[in-house]
């Protein structure tokens, strides 16, 4: 340990050689979650609610809970698209199990693939320092500097645009559902403000990914919460997939074979 | 290639160099998951009903939706003793993202740890062939059959018993759902059944993975859903303690540090 | 805990709450592993020997470290044709770390693709009881046995045959090796034999998988240590194909896209 | 596809539908990696020249290629200290197969666990701009710059200090090697004078990181290289903890167990 660190707890244990959590209390015959018991969780919330109970530690509104419900449905799958999707199945084709094909593919969220919700919610929470009380001027103005700063320096802005969809379905869904539930938060003011701006100047829209990031950030997630969240919605999707792949593609499959590979190394360099 | 097999298809690809899958239809701006558009489903579902679409490619009845959500919730989370959750925090801990130390954890459902429920359900499909045409009594001479078995060969029955709950609360509070919703199919009965006389021989109850088999059994899912549910509903509880982890506790924990390992191994070698 | 099963014990603790381990001792300024100082081994073994020496506990003659070095450069790398390798490049190109892209190259080692080294060990493990004291023509009688099986059967038998090489260039480099080093054991015998008679009947060589078999099962591996060595043989392999995907490729690549797609599922339901 | 970007190439295929490699050629009955065919690489190469030759794409001359020896020897074990030995032990005992159980060891090593020598060699490669043309009195003002600059700034230096070991009995041992192959370049030279400095003012030594990441620095390897070299060189101690795991311990272990945790989250919620 140099140079005036202070010491790492370099256990998982506390002082009384304790791990310490305020999740769950295990007792004998009794489970308490976030203080309320298992028994009365398993008979009355949906588990959506029980997501949200499990992460932000309290149970959320009737509204709340039924948009939040929106936005995990909306997750739910994009076919054989995404890398993380095709990751599975090719773990699974290679004869690993459920668990393991899965993991496979949530180590393919990385920066590049599921990162968009999170940089979205920091972009958002970032821009608006105080939710309370900020005029819808003001949001205008922020959705301006915003715009502008990604033309001039030639930046995607995370939670814009699609690869494929110009308008992508479930963003239209999902802000047609908040404002049916009048859930229009500062947030969202300021990613429909942003999508106005681009729509004008690069006839871009904002994706599923925006539109959830500013509903996930009005109802006071954190960034790093958004992908949580986003795998949560996910995961019923990958699994689908696997048992789609196990059950009718034959086994040991490759995305590519012998002849669709072009080798541009050095050949012929002789060993002495 | 040898002996007479039949070749395999080496590529993802059939053989109009196409990627199959029945899942979702991905066109522009056009979204279709197991038929349905997800506008749709995003407006009208709830994600428990959205779970078992893409699972089972239909949507549930009312009464089937709301009792396979309370097998999600009951799934939520059970403290820092499973040790999923204990690789979970430990990977968190190294300072890996939150993808890769969910992945960890699911890496650790192997056959000893989320294996119950798959091995549950396996075995009260097995017993029961035709679950259309089987009466009572019949049931409990299966059950009968399972027990005597169990006893002679001093084997657990997958599904029964508990290592912290003499009754696990989570079993007692499905099992009263399940009865409320009128949904006690012939797997219910049959566990039920085990239970009784192993209470009578062995004081032992079923726990949330057998109850949890046999309703989902009732519902006909296949042995292999199990895991897949299982790990859905336990994802949530595992992002849960990810970031109390990473927020709460000093960073590159361990469980064990270096006084608390026995060395029993050589000493004094020499190399020459 | 139930039905007469011996307790488990729960803990990685013992009696003594110690974690207990035989292949390193830890004390400041000090470290033992498999009883030799570390200063010692590092300035003294070989790397091939190092690895020899953690799976078998001994430091190997330098004959056979010779021909276990020859082992390990065997598996070094196979282009971007396995499934494991895909999978690495296609997790790397979603932005996740190095250890991430190799954990998820590693998942893909499932039983359909690094299976056969073990599956190969096995069978000649099994297939012999004792190696000390077995004759030739004894040998020829198990080999005709086996593949007599495999042919009535139809079944590949694991080791022999390859899809892509009739003779694996790597099988041939390494068998004249184990002659040159005068290391034929029964093992390579068997696997020899096997060879003749599949190439009579199949026209069909053993491969790379099966000549490792054969040599690690004469140097006293178990079969589950076949899959071990041929990751450590594997895994520099890996790094150079996630560092090439990293530095010369673009981000986020799919081996697919929304045109490689064929989709057979349902497509005009409609939801109330 | 928004505001200006050159459009991603979003397939692992480029303009020919090719995926590209520069490792290995795999032709029928013909494999060549780095340019060499692979029945000479497995006939002439040691295991750490492979190693070397495929992550730098050439054979290193036969005195680095010994000091590359031990430099990989030196990251062999650390008992079961390290997170990453912990996470693989705990995923084995779950009851899934090694090369699952090496994933998780290897998504442990996170930035606070394995990033240790990566941050070394940036630190030692970025401070040394032109290694060619630099003389000793220069390499020591560097030194003294990063030695007040971490005292001032009360932030460790990468590569220097242990929380174990006084003096790293790896670091005294592979410097010594280094000096015995008159392998001493400017980046060991400045590990050495920042080593001088810290142990006048903090009695802190340099570390096995530390170590390593000069000598591979003053080889050449780029500082992301390090991570991959010491993984390498750590996989073989993980695979022997993973058996001494699977034959040695009870399955399905934990780390804790509810005895040794400390439940201070809420206690008594009512749902309503």
């Amino acid at each position: 340990m140099v140079l005036g660190e202070k010491p790492l707890k370099n256990a998982l244990k506390d002082s009384e050689s304790k791990l310490r959590t305020g999740i769950t209390k295990v007792e004998p015959n009794k489970l308490i979650t976030r203080g309320y018991s298992q028994e009365d969780l398993i008979s009355k919330l949906s588990y959506s609610e029980m997501v949200y109970l499990l992460l932000k530690g309290e149970i959320p509104s009737k509204k709340v809970a039924k948009m939040f419900n929106h936005v995990l449905v909306s997750f739910c799958d994009h076919g054989v698209t995404p890398p993380s999707t095709q990751t599975a199945r090719l773990v699974a084709s290679s004869g690993s199990p459920l668990n393991v094909a899965l993991s496979g593919g949530l180590l393919s969220f990385g920066k590049n693939h599921a990162g968009a919700i999170e940089k979205s919610m920091e972009l958002f929470q970032s821009s608006i320092e105080n939710s309370e009380d900020i005029e819808d001027n003001e949001i205008n103005k922020i959705a301006s500097f915003i715009v502008e700063n990604s033309l001039n320096n030639k930046k995607k802005i995370p939670g814009f645009g699609h690869r494929y969809h110009n308008e992508d379905p479930r963003r239209t869904a999902i802000l047609k559902l908040a404002f049916k539930e009048e859930l229009i938060g500062t947030h969202i003011k300021l990613a429909l403000a942003i999508e106005n701006l681009l729509m004008e100047k690069k006839n871009v829209k904002m994706n599923i990914d925006g539109a959830n990031a500013a509903i996930l950030s009005d109802m006071g997630f954190a960034p790093q919460d958004g992908t949580g969240i986003f795998i949560i919605g996910r995961l019923p999707g990958l699994i689908a997939h696997i048992n789609e792949e196990v059950n009718e593609e034959a086994e040991f499959r490759k995305f590519c074979d012998i002849d669709d590979i072009f080798y541009h190394g050095n050949k012929n360099r002789i060993l002495d």
